[in-house]
């Protein structure tokens, strides 16, 4: 985890658009050393003043785009500019002869024909931010149950369904609060490793009732009707997965439980966190060459 | 933990007053089986409608009042009731004849001479209250950490400043949190104890730099300016510890150090628990006779 | 983890070979309530008597082969029948018809060409099995660390090289005994799982001096002068990988480092766990048909 | 934990008795910068050579005698002398004039009349030295549980029997392990502090059946007949108190139960952790005065 900065130290980074993720990025890059220029993020609180994107891409041989780099396709994601950057030809024209990377970044490259001509690395494929968020998220999750609930974490019964990077992440931590915690999952190899993290381990079929919490990691419906009428109505549910998510809303409503929609913890719960991973990730992928 | 409601089923409860852990601690005990009226919790929801102290007093044969009973003395601590409840002679006299427990009741004793005749236990005495305020304490300020910095818990170091009951809670579960634990304290048991649960033993003169966050449980000074110099703005300090606290809050103000006071966590971040520990202690009361 | 016996309990099971696992690998199956037959096994304690295999082949339908099947590609791996058991063809022909299942075949298979009508699966490379397995090298390991030392794990420095299944389960356990842990590996996103369990990550160019313990896991060298040398004589060093391992034995040797060679875990340290291993992913096997 | 040789540099220090412990102690103040002199050691290895008790007494101001210091009120604790070495007047005048530090002195102190005019501490009430040694006790328990069990701690329930110094330890390590824990205590204040662990609090009335591994830690009857026969022969039961011990013997023997004895673990299991415990605690003594 040290010295990174040492190959980057030679690059000039232009940090570009995105929320306050991008803001610790640029301030994480400033503090190995290394210059930094930032661009569409002028309402940023504790940045040296942003430039034009013309004058960022002047300077800087690496550009950095945010996690999402677009949401839809047509603007840069960039909630801190002063105002919608259009993804257009023109756009993309400013970023050939550079290196640049970005986050989910298939609505960008999709936006302009331009794309084609500039090296550019997705820094989301890299799967050390992708465990790293899955901890962020597990975090996240955690403040959002403790500040969710009249009860406590530790000492009462949790569930969490899926065994992915989020859902290992919350049995170690929900465990190390001192919560009894049971992980559902499908695969036998994942029900031996829940296990031995001190969890029980329940199949998708076999959930039962008198859980304080459950938190769903699983993008499709694991939790409905049968499973949810088990719980009593001081369960509270954390809804982690991207749309639709696991839990069925409408049982969950007229059963009358609580669902907490949690989605994107990471850039919301620990952006000074969420960034550092970022540029970690850059430079990893800068460090490969 | 279980069966405490066999012997208390033999009693009619009345809760008097206190903020939402009373109103967990009547349905905790109704949950019970035991007969419960409330009285001075008219805005409390999901209560049965409350009833005038004269008839409550009419039918129970024990009494709850709040924690802490009175906080200035005059009036009973009673934020949910229709209105301020005056402790005179009168309130007094309205609780002879019956068991009566409360918490932290020296300025309610003293309210009034009648309450020599109240057969009256503070149940705030009960070791298993404190340590179990103590864990609620230590998990609504990992709550507070989540939520109040942009870096996460995890991974980070963290320090924690004394090791009594809260102390010793926070270096169990900041680690099992996945942070880099140091624990400063004073006896050589303590420092011994802390190195046993994989933290880093520290005295009070031996504090170093680098925490991302501080939690003191100390009510006197332990953290004055030479340590807090050391520390970077992007620490972040909570107070848990009564007042006048430990952090010199001045010296943490010239160097720029956000401090979060965070008093009295268990009955605001969880009031269910807290009534629940409650509920407890008074059976416990109760069954010993 | 429950009800495997349902779907099994059609089956009559022979047990052939190999040391104390296959015992509790039949008395678990005994246990769901399906008859088993065992044979060369003549020596193993509290088994019901062994029948000749000629006898077990003419009436289970399902056999289970020892982990590893043959050590030598000659002989059964059987230490605890009554003599060798030849792998030729006479042997091989014995399975004819049945569901074979047996660990580490390769030597077994090409043993003799009757195999090649024989339906086998090898159970070893069921992952549900090599987890689990990690799991007891690492408690293994965890023993042979208690007992091979003067000192303790709890509060001191101990380094895990590999974060592969063993190195995951050993950090996770080993923080779970009060020691500070480090892990080596190479991969950025292993590194950001090891901090995320709160250990401290570090390259395999970066090894430090002052561990009590020094864990390997990886099965090539990891471990040579330049980091031995900078352990004390205090420390254990503990080599969990198969030959040739990670340590420098001649660098080891001529620094005064003491090296234990802990190969084979599961069976030594943990056989009746390790056998109800091995029945679970026979029994997956069989369910998934 | 840190710098503790310094005020005890200015003392020359004489170990005299004992077992490996004081090997390792002798180590540990010398390592300090400390001169030392050992007697009553003559079979130890690895220390310079003992010398004469005179010759040790005329120049040490500060001795060391073993934990314990007698066993039989008659003879020093002294395995690794070349004899015995009685205790008698003589004994006891070399002593006169100096600092004289033992552990669990009660028969040394009453062998002869001129240890009044010693100047002694028993360091064993040390509350640092209880605790330290209550965590070695823990962890060689673990060991003795490993190697003691062909199943695993890992995904096992266990119990422990007494929430004192060492059922602490054992339930934050064993949980630690993978293990399901309940803790039988007596004390409300216990049983919260054992759910707050993510531990089972049980009465001692309230023991069911189903553990792998029972640790028992009160040095009084709490496991009688009853509670032993609702665990299955796969139990192992380890005693780690004082006689008489917590387990009914002879019940465990008629219900063909496995009964551990293993008494001062410390001593045995970590004699390095143990005596570097002693050192601290004797530094500690000498540094208030």
């Amino acid at each position: 985890m040290d010295g990174q900065g040492k190959n980057s130290a030679c690059h000039t980074f232009g940090v570009v658009g995105g929320d306050e993720r991008q803001v610790y990025l640029a301030r994480a890059i400033a503090a190995d050393g290394c210059p930094v220029l930032t661009s569409c993020l002028e309402k940023a609180e504790g940045l040296p003043g942003p430039v034009p994107l013309e004058t960022l891409c002047a300077q800087a041989d690496v550009v950095v785009l945010p996690l999402p780099a677009s949401r839809d396709g047509k603007t840069l994601y960039a909630p801190l500019a002063a105002g919608p950057v259009p993804l257009d030809e023109g756009f993309a024209a400013h970023f050939v002869g550079k290196r640049v990377l970005g986050g989910m970044a298939g609505p960008l490259l999709a936006s302009a024909a331009g794309w084609g001509q500039v090296d550019f690395k997705d820094y989301y494929q890299r799967e050390e931010l992708l465990v790293g968020n899955a901890v962020l998220t597990a975090e996240g999750a955690i403040g959002a149950a403790i500040a969710g609930h009249p009860g406590s974490i530790n000492g009462g019964r949790c569930l969490v369904t899926g065994f992915g990077r989020i859902g290992k992440a919350l049995c170690v931590m929900l465990r190390g609060m001192g919560a009894q915690v049971d992980c559902a999952a499908r695969k036998p190899r994942d029900l031996t490793a829940i296990k031995a993290l001190g969890c029980g381990p329940v199949g998708y079929g076999g959930i039962g009732g008198g859980y304080r919490f459950i938190f769903n990691t699983v993008p499709h419906l694991v939790l409905a009707a049968p499973a949810l009428s088990k719980q009593s109505r001081d369960c509270l549910l954390i809804e982690l997965a991207s749309a639709p998510g696991g839990i069925d809303l409408g049982a969950a409503g007229r059963l009358g439980l609580t669902v907490r929609q949690e989605p994107s913890l990471p850039g919301r719960a620990s952006p000074q966190a969420a960034g550092e991973l970022i540029k970690e990730a850059v430079c990893h992928i800068l460090e490969e060459g």
